[in-house]
């Protein structure tokens, strides 16, 4: 089927292009027009047939909802729409309410994969209605892989909360490696932690493609003496805690994890600044209650 | 080679079988008369040859120093004993010692696979020295898978202490997905939550054995109405959080999962009596300090 | 000074009643004719001399937000509100703003100090311009107990703020009491607990209100046999996470605080389900991957 | 009464001057003979009239176990030793039957109360038979506050064992102050940080001691500029977690106060550097599993 991808950077471009080696017509539009196939939304619209089916791959937060505004001014009742950037499931909800004043369909997409997806395929986690989603099943099935790799997890917004419980549960998998490995390394009964992890790569229970990206990290560095204890958070772990706080569900793994994350990027830790701060007092002068 | 197997269960049973198909003269010994070569250990020792190579495969804690501490008495100088049990690596080195005081080698050996090691071979992560190591290297080719699935980790006890810190992972990863799945159930975004786990198995970061269990079990019942919240732990994952407390090590996300199944298995958090209780105050009447 | 008190409830009656001791004129309007003054918002605006000070104390959340709405458009410019209920501090800056359209000042004003306020004052952390806590120095200089218990912490939103860290700490400390005991009484090593904690109000470190709340529970329930293990949360403990998580701030002894009640009050972990799945799969058949 | 006291250190001197002050006759060894009364253990012995009583206040571990096993053979049966230090409850109870076989009473000290204790008093948890408490009646109550600050908690080990769980408490405790401090920093919407916590030195559910003395640090130095986020930790944080661990009690509040600490002292986190080769290898080249 025809589609516009708006967005072609390293997701949107090889999404583009994997959609073209399904024999799609993608016409795509980036800021960048070394890599745009049209100089602007208005002439991606005039491009495509209506009814037009639109996917926005740009990032989330501002950008996706200045495209989703702009988008939805240019494009015509019955055309549709997908997100498939990081976008809140609360936005979603936000700009399906939007775009439903239009008439324009709405479809929201977690998407996973990363720079395997071109050649394996892109997981999709979609939300929105049957019919809208029936209309871009084409598409899906052509980005995703061979098997599964593909849910209607339900209505708008579901798309994106179920990638953003998705990336919840990855926080929590990786700081159980991080955590095992700073435990191997720290006792000096364990002499050859890379070989450790190595063997679990068949027949244990932890066996993983995180473990295998591990692996080949101990491979190329197999202190981690190049690198820094440091690790950026994304937004979904953020969102994963604070869905979970309004929803009243336990959460101290994931948590754990992000605040992990939180205090790598710190110099130095203002909490234990108070702590420190006690312990003086305890040496120091009566206080007068 | 020959090797004699203490403990015949589920994990010593298959693990003979998989010897004998392997080309291995095993000489099984078991409490249980109807699975067992021989009738005592003594007979076991009688029909082995020197040097003889024993597997112990009973329950850690009593049950294997108390078979150690036989063998200990039966063995010769030049035996060599090896404890594919789940202990822990402290008392690998003791047993190392008690068995070193009588010129037997000592191996500690890490075994994961469960159910499904006949057939694919068991992981392995072995402590000793390496002339202990390489002496019984026929068989543990034998029981591991055919690539990766083996690491002689370090010294006596390092077997245990690697397969300790794998048990630890899993903790963490268990509950990544268990919160993740808690989250989905509390929400009624996401309306297909199996379907949701299911995508993941493919071209996420998150695709692990693990969750292809969780597919499984899911697909089994949708919902978990069957089962209960409750979990025991095996030991291990106490292990590891006091090898951690001792090493100055944090270890927030295992920890974390450890302490979720202590409470699972609680009718009602004595803790939260307490903050009951402090609730009730508030309300009450006036405390002279 | 002259002030209308909106919600005579279990707070603000007993703060109104606290004002008239000192001095103040208050007019009181409730729902409850009964401990009402007047018998509407309309009346009380009436009775009030302008440039009148209304001090809002009903529940957070909706009612709140509805009496604000009201009164918005029953005041004059140069009238002031304060919001002494436990609103959220962004609901203050959204407060603030709508009334500052209509040039009616406003102060959130968080108060804690619960039944025993009305003899020993209440503390008060506000939030507001210079010029308009000022004018309501007189309520505060009242209210607040003879030394320390006010703080101007800052613009709007600046008082709930502070009170709802208050709050969190106070999560963090009642829940460090309730592992303590839980331990003590799990370990038969101490056989004497509520003499323990009593031991410790004089001396130690953690001497307290909350140590003397909790012996005084303890001496009329040593075991705390009368009470279930569960609690709720008031808001201020999610409010505190989630501003924690806005600002990459890694707060893991309240969030634990937090979660333990979450956990209370769900008669079976639904995450546990997901991990006795798990344990169950590890003896079934084969999965193939 | 008489009574030997080992170790005149910043403890052992000031609780050996109340102890005089009180009327009782004390002879003071220490290492330092500038501050010691006799110039060994033997004569410390030789002073005092049999049945002995002497009270050990060394650091814990090797010197206290030392200075035990020294006393335990010049001592006579029917004297009778008091450990004041901060020993783990574990090793009391390998002391007291190593004591118990010479026919030596033993009881266990636990003291709270540092550099305030000598004017104060300090807090007392004592464990022990009650007949070798009663007999050391007379030196508690000197050393103890005026009210509370002393339970008899139960046999060998439990007065350890009540100030360890004591210890736990106060890491949550501090933990908790800290996490709310650091909250209130990171935000700008509070202003005056400081003020906010000396306004909650009265009527509010945190006053304590351990806010007295934060408030008095932060008068010294407002945003604790001349501190650094670093803690040590003392021993009774590691045992709490530890004993929870063995009788499987969740402590997610003080195991994360004690993890903070730990932490602390990292000058880069190991667990995430393998966060980051994680995050690296999703960027990088396929992985062949």
């Amino acid at each position: 089927m025809q589609i516009g991808m708006v967005g072609l950077g390293k997701m949107g471009g090889k999404m583009a292009e994997r959609l073209r080696r399904g024999g799609h017509d993608v016409v795509g539009y980036d800021r960048d027009p070394a890599v745009s196939d049209v100089s602007s939304l208005k002439e991606l619209m005039e491009r495509l047939q209506e009814p037009r089916a639109v996917w926005v791959m740009v990032p989330s937060g501002p950008p996706t909802h200045a495209t989703i505004e702009e988008l939805g001014n240019l494009m015509s009742p019955g055309d549709i729409l997908v997100d498939g950037g990081n976008s809140h499931y609360v936005d979603d909800q936000r700009h399906g309410a939007y775009l439903g004043t239009k008439q324009i369909g709405f479809v929201d997409c977690g998407v996973s994969g990363g720079v395997w997806g071109l050649q394996n395929g892109y997981a999709l986690m979609v939300g929105g209605s049957k019919e809208n989603v029936d209309r871009m099943m084409p598409v899906f099935d052509t980005l995703k892989p061979e098997q599964d790799g593909f849910v209607h997890a339900g209505e708008i917004g579901a798309g994106h909360f179920a990638k953003m419980v998705h990336n919840g549960i990855e926080y929590g998998m990786m700081q159980s490696f991080a955590e095992g490995w700073e435990l191997l390394e720290a006792s000096d009964i364990v002499t050859d932690v890379p070989g450790a992890f190595k063997s679990w790569r068949t027949g244990t229970v932890i066996r993983s493609w995180l473990l295998d990206l591990l692996v080949r990290a101990l491979d190329e560095d197999p202190a981690l003496e190049e690198l820094e204890g440091y690790a950026q958070d994304s937004g979904e772990g953020r969102w994963t805690v604070q869905a979970a706080v309004d929803h009243a569900v336990p959460l101290p793994v994931i948590t754990a994890a992000l605040y992990a994350r939180f205090a790598s990027r710190q110099d130095d830790s203002p909490a234990m600044k108070v702590v420190a701060a006690l312990r003086n007092q305890f040496g120091g002068h009566a206080v007068t209650s």
